[in-house]
């Protein structure tokens, strides 16, 4: 009785859920993540036009959201909304923060917010905690390539819900994707809007197919991951501990140790 | 009675508090505030050596902290640390994250870090949430100035209890810092450490006294604010409820009124 009311609170929510939605959700709680993004752009793993100076190779924040199926922040194939066009080629999360706001206002398909300061190297890492919610499993964030005309790397509704519990940890491999606005093949291009606007595209070592595109390596099966993400459950801590609820790895290697 | 428990609770966990510390809070629950950042670094405003290009006037990602007295991110005349050395002149976050995690566990001065995405240019603003604890009620954090070679913004230990209630709202202008790592007059000065290292210091219009440094105006008495921090406490939503809790004001002319 317990379980079909909280799945008519929630049929109930997501009216317009499809069938067969994966962002179905049983669990209880609300869960705490801590999110970990490390970049891997280095010159050894991309040596073509490896940004050395003004500005040298480097992450942005990292802007990202919870949310239901109801919410997308970017898609695959899909055209970039105005703010994750500011993002991707600004790294100006103004216009994207509003829009997150908006669909949290209108259509409550949106628990929370968060971001992670940037780092400023191609190799490093950054990291915050996130908080799901049964209605709000998925997560998506965008981190802009800097420099580049709109390209970035970031995880699109990943549903960190499985049925009646929370996922433990996960990690994913990062790759480069445009984000159709900005037209330009290398690092350094300059400013020239795409007119009309292309949809996101992910960029491989063959696409854009033209030599002068800087992930083009013929000679390349794949891409190596430009950047990793690992979210990891964090341990829940009793209200009035004194306890902080941060908890950063002192070595990326030592990651998963420190928190299981 | 109930009332000599809490202080007990407190007086016990902090028993090197200094007679008459003002972080003495006695209010019985968290505090959720809201926090927002507006850069108001124009050409205007601070016409001298204007950076328009490579990079242009802009703010990095905010980095913050809600701790005891017992903690200090930052203060002015004394020595900064070498997480807020790499913070301030390159915007690097992790080795000031990990001090900050190391206070926290070492000894629980630490009840949260917070962070919030970059601003691409020099007016603008950012925004993001933050939580104290009556244990943890002061408030710090910085921004770095991009470009400088080890400028920034911030608030220093900001109490945001008052006896056994939560501050509504508090607003504080911002005026540049010299971390005392980096030996540079200008926003483009070359990297250069300075050795011995300095203590922080505000840089005013006529301190440093010399008239290669940017923000140098003999003619003025103050330098006018180059940024502004609002701190507005959020509405309490009950733990369940799909009110997100993001709130992300429309206009800057209308953030207290969106949260009133």
């Amino acid at each position: 009785k317990v379980i079909w009311t909280v799945l008519v609170t929630i049929l109930g929510y997501a009216s317009s859920l499809p069938v067969g939605d994966d962002s179905l959700c049983t669990a209880e709680e609300l869960a705490k993540y801590k999110i970990i993004f490390i970049g891997k752009w280095s010159q050894t793993a991309f040596p073509k036009q490896y940004p050395l100076y003004r500005p040298p190779a480097q992450w942005s924040s990292l802007l990202g959201v919870t949310h239901s199926s109801d919410y997308s922040m970017w898609k695959k194939n899909e055209y970039a909304s105005n703010g994750v066009r500011d993002f991707a080629e600004k790294g100006e999360a103004w216009v994207l923060m509003k829009e997150i706001e908006e669909a949290g206002e209108k259509i409550q398909s949106v628990h929370g917010i968060f971001s992670a300061p940037a780092i400023s190297s191609g190799i490093g890492q950054t990291s915050t905690e996130l908080e799901a919610h049964p209605r709000h499993p998925l997560v998506s964030f965008v981190v802009r390539i800097v420099p580049s005309p709109d390209w970035f790397v970031g995880i699109d509704s990943l549903n960190l819900c499985d049925g009646d519990r929370w996922t433990d940890e996960v990690t994913v491999d990062l790759f480069p994707y445009d984000a159709g606005t900005d037209s330009g093949f290398t690092f350094s291009s300059p400013n020239f809007a795409t007119i009309p606007q292309d949809t996101v595209t992910e960029i491989t070592c063959s696409s854009p197919s033209h030599p002068a595109n800087s992930f083009y390596y013929p000679k390349l099966k794949n891409l190596p991951p430009i950047a990793q993400v690992t979210m990891v459950k964090i341990k829940k801590t009793q209200l009035g501990l004194s306890a902080p609820f941060i908890n950063v790895p002192a070595k990326s290697n030592e990651i998963i140790d420190t928190v299981s």
